[in-house]
């Protein structure tokens, strides 16, 4: 191997850190909980944003950018956005630095640059982007107003982790006004569509489609709808949530619009977001304890060609090969790098390429040539086959999207056999303990119950499924009659 | 008119102020100096970002994401760069709001969470990009690294204007680092090219190439080579720069590397960048009293389609040879639009279009539908022209490219108009003030001569031209010898 990585067996946690940090995805900042986006990780997130904007822009929606800042005045308007953040802002209260006459070369923020009005850093952007639609909404002409931003937004969080948990990360979010409170739900409902499509047919990544519980909705939200994946852990991983504002930023910020006959009405709100948290998701989804496994359809690279040769002639005649098959494969649209660094063996280039989840490998010698074939391994099974050089273009794009329903069907039947149902708190506690997973589970329905499962277990409800079948049953808690069964488990 | 716009001789700045806020570009916000970028101008950005982000990978770089805070601590290390920017800092120096206990449903800083080093918004991130190197860079073999980020950054302007200078703005920032000064220096004048390449024949707006004067240079930087336009009003704008930061930013961050040799040097550096600025410049360069004039190649739309009928069997009919020929002019890559909104009026609908500066519009009547025909109108030169519906893809592409050359040649051709030698005081001042534009003049090449021209005139030195050529002459100021003319200007 070209650099160690720990297993999951023997340490899950450092075998997630490793494979971010060793595959090249990302690295540790000189900022207190951030970090940065190496080039490799970065371009793994252009192909999800790419795919979700055209996900966006099919659905009606334009991108639009608002500011950093949020007045704090603004910023509380929403009383249970702002106190559901209040925690984790970041906040600007000076506008200049310095020289610092007590340390030569030292800077010192101007207190005399004291802002008036302190300003947060946006944690999620309702309350600048609803005084906003104030300015741009009048009547129903004006509606539906469908915006997604990208941006980066700060939460302040004590404990971080690579790509799940940072205090500054990047993300998306959309932020719809509607006329009618259905129009508003349905788009709710389509955005929570898209995610789960996206989830599912490019991150190959099988999502439990719910309504969060009250307890566990967006703050300032009537209703949150999530998807929810599940790791090789056993633990549960929110990948997307879509939130049903109703009229609670509007009356906030007071926006209201006239309709066809004229009357005055609050206008129906929805966000929705996902971040570069879906990569972590993905890095977890799939991969094995020799690195990560990308599904072809997000992979930066999605086939790398090693030449294994000895001397100039055969590398010249590899060289003159590979550069047709080069052509033909992105004619194709195959992402595909040579990597002929001399600097190299191809032993290293192997173990690095698996590290970094290439979906498909292809080693090229001089017996290869004169045989007219390559040997082509996939990443996700390690099998190696060879292949005729003659329709390889047509091998190739058949296999990436082979690799990308395997892995698919892989984390389905992981997550199907890891949903269990108890019945009772001993088994309840037993399946946390033990098998891990979803727990399929009676629970009373109230937030004082959830929060003592919580406090005993840890494990939070993490939705319930949409188009849940209606079961009469007692809650594994308090006993208590239950109409349906939620979804727990121990989450990211 | 749908919308009144200020004329250019009436109020120049007005009229900038108006296509901005009435085309549909951008708005302002809640916030001191931040500006909301609306849909038709992100949708501007997003043209810009995608031709810039092809020409940059096209060219070796790849992005990454950095973070928006620098800890002071790192912010002051190169001091030249820090002294540069520390007067518009935003600084976080808090990380919680609270409930203010004295006011009901008011949030309030948490003093206790005050934060122990206070961390610097990135008004440009060499800093924190500089100190992360440190860990990637050991060997001439992990040169040269090739790297941009997109990113929003924040410099606390005192007076802003909408795209023109804004506290926060959007835009690129390349950071590279080589093993060698020549090696840096190549990259800095090759990422020059790109940038004037993009403005000439994307943007259609000619540029000077040349390099600052040490005055006007970058924070930090040993030479910042720029791009410079000339605005209709005869102040010039600045519309890149490319900066070469030398061994200064290695040396802050102790950044070495070891030679083929095994010999340790410090790594040399490049940065360079642009930034939503441009839309200012391209809203100035081409736009006219009925509104914007945007160059095809960067327009949303490129070709609106406007209805023109009584009743609904004339709709009908035009509605489906309206939809043959959109399908005609996507599947050719035309971005068209039919506008057929019951709501407005065609004559509303022209207007509104002029407004937003679409480069091409159709008129399709009953008449029109009869003769097999459709009026095209174009924006820049006003013309209308009936056009057979027989081969109308390739008359539009072909308008559309004449277009593009055309405003070009228009704005070409006003800046060579608007180069002016100088060879007195007297005809200096009188250029300035009369005629404006560039004036070339002798210089005497001190610090002092240029803070004094200022001073006296608000003129500075634009650039140095690249290939100036050398022609002995005395300074306009001081009558000091002097060996070539440089561009003077008035400047946003």
């Amino acid at each position: 191997m070209s650099k160690e990585i720990a297993s999951r067996k023997e340490d899950y946690s450092q075998w997630y850190n490793d494979l971010i940090i060793k595959g090249g995805l990302a690295d540790y900042s000189a900022v207190r909980g951030c970090m940065v986006i190496k080039p490799y990780g970065f371009a793994l997130w252009e192909n999800m944003r790419d795919v979700l904007d055209k996900m966006f822009k099919d659905t009606g929606h334009q991108n639009a950018y608002f500011p950093l800042f949020v007045p704090k005045s603004l910023f509380e308007k929403e009383e249970q956005n702002a106190e559901g953040f209040a925690k984790e802002c970041a906040v600007v209260t000076h506008y200049r630095l310095k020289l610092n006459p007590e340390k030569k070369g030292s800077l010192m923020v101007d207190p005399e640059s004291k802002l008036e009005e302190e300003l947060v850093i946006r944690p999620t952007s309702e309350a600048i982007i609803w005084s906003t639609y104030k300015g741009w909404i009048q009547s129903y002409r004006d509606l539906p107003l469908l915006i997604n931003q990208w941006a980066n937004v700060v939460r302040w969080e004590m404990r971080t982790r690579l790509f799940l948990r940072t205090a500054e990360f990047l993300w998306q979010e959309g932020h719809t006004a509607h006329a009618t409170a259905a129009e508003a739900i349905a788009e709710t409902k389509q955005m929570l569509e898209v995610y789960a499509t996206f989830a599912e047919e490019f991150m190959a990544m099988p999502v439990i489609k719910g309504v969060k519980t009250p307890n566990e909705r967006f703050a300032g939200a009537v209703d949150t709808y999530c998807i929810e994946a599940l790791m090789q852990d056993g633990k549960a991983l929110q990948a997307g949530t879509s939130h049903f504002l109703g009229q609670n930023f509007a009356k906030a910020f007071d926006v209201k619009f006239s309709d066809k006959e004229n009357k005055l009405d609050y206008v129906w709100a929805t966000s929705w977001g996902v971040s570069t948290r879906l990569i972590g998701a993905l890095v977890m989804a799939h991969s094995d304890d020799d690195g990560l496994v990308l599904p072809p359809k997000l992979a930066p690279i999605q086939v790398v060609i090693v030449p294994i040769y000895k001397g100039d002639e055969q590398k010249k005649a590899i060289d003159e090969k590979v550069s047709e098959l080069v052509k033909e494969l992105k004619g194709a649209g195959v992402k595909v790098k040579y990597d002929d660094n001399e600097n190299a063996r191809p032993g290293w280039k192997f173990a690095e390429y698996e590290l970094k989840g290439v979906p498909l490998r292809i080693g090229i010698g001089a017996r290869d040539l004169a045989n007219n074939v390559v040997e082509v391994a996939r990443r996700d099974t390690k099998e190696k086959k060879s292949y005729p050089m003659e329709g390889l273009t047509q091998s190739i794009t058949d296999l990436l999207n082979e690799i990308q329903k395997s892995i698919y069907e892989k984390a389905y039947s992981f997550r199907e056999q890891n949903v269990t149902k108890a019945d009772t708190w001993d088994e309840f506690v037993q399946l946390l303990d033990e098998k891990t997973g979803f727990i399929s589970a009676h629970w009373d329905g109230t937030g004082e119950t959830e929060d003592k499962i919580k406090e005993l277990t840890k494990a939070t409800i993490r939705c319930i499924p949409l188009d849940n079948p209606q079961e009469e049953g007692r809650c594994i808690l308090t006993g208590k009659l239950s109409k349906e069964r939620v979804l727990f488990a121990r989450a990211y």
